[in-house]
């Protein structure tokens, strides 16, 4: 295992509007809007709020096929994911693979604000549907 | 508001086994266990796991009439609320019911790890359960 840390990378949210969500976490405590982009590959819009030392990923389907639109019809809005950072994503998704978890990606694909992602099932982690992420940046570091 | 800060003091998931979710955790990434104990208001055994830089409050239900027991008889094991950790309990209690948040307690009450908490509902926070914390210990700071 290579990674020398697991941190958390951010929460994320799925909302039915992003605007009316953000309003939410603005009044519950302060916030700054950080980025915001669209992710085709997973149909989403995504906003993401610094609060205090953690960031919440707000997530907004882009249409009605999108994964966070049948989330909402089936669950309503809440948390969707958890997501956290490692050193060398590939690395870590054959250790987690060899380690029993179902991986939804075979290889990790492009996800937010440049990032290398892929995700644990969550009937592997109790439930959970967890996010691992590499900034690609760090790649040839 | 007199809070200088909103940072996220843990992640609480319902779990059927401590013993179980914890080997689950510490097979994602290292982690170790920092605190265990029965909540019997909330009528849960709290299992607190450090994992990098944030914490995983696992939550196993102590009855057939714990909250936990009737969320998981419901949804299933899964993310349970989110904490934030605040300087001031009581002006934030007032605080967040004037901005017309609904909470789940009319005082703080006392949460694991010697802690004043209250909640706020789901309901208000977009299906998302927040409790909000503070440290006995720094109550007269």
């Amino acid at each position: 295992m290579r990674i020398k840390d697991f941190p958390l990378d951010h929460i994320a949210v799925a909302v039915f509007d992003l605007d009316e969500a953000t309003e939410r976490y603005a009044k519950l405590s302060p916030i700054s809007i950080i980025a915001e982009e669209v992710v085709e590959l997973q149909k989403v819009r995504v906003r993401f709020l610094q609060q205090a030392d953690h960031k919440i990923e707000l997530l907004q389907a882009t249409g009605p096929d999108s994964p966070v639109a049948k989330f909402l019809a089936k669950k309503g809005e809440g948390i969707h994911h958890l997501a956290f950072r490692v050193e060398d994503i590939h690395s870590e998704m054959e250790r987690l693979r060899k380690a029993g978890f179902q991986l939804l990606q075979g290889q990790p694909v492009t996800g937010a604000l440049n990032k290398w992602i892929f995700f644990i099932h969550p009937k592997s982690m109790g439930g959970v549907l967890v996010e691992i992420c590499q900034p690609k940046d760090q790649e040839y570091v």
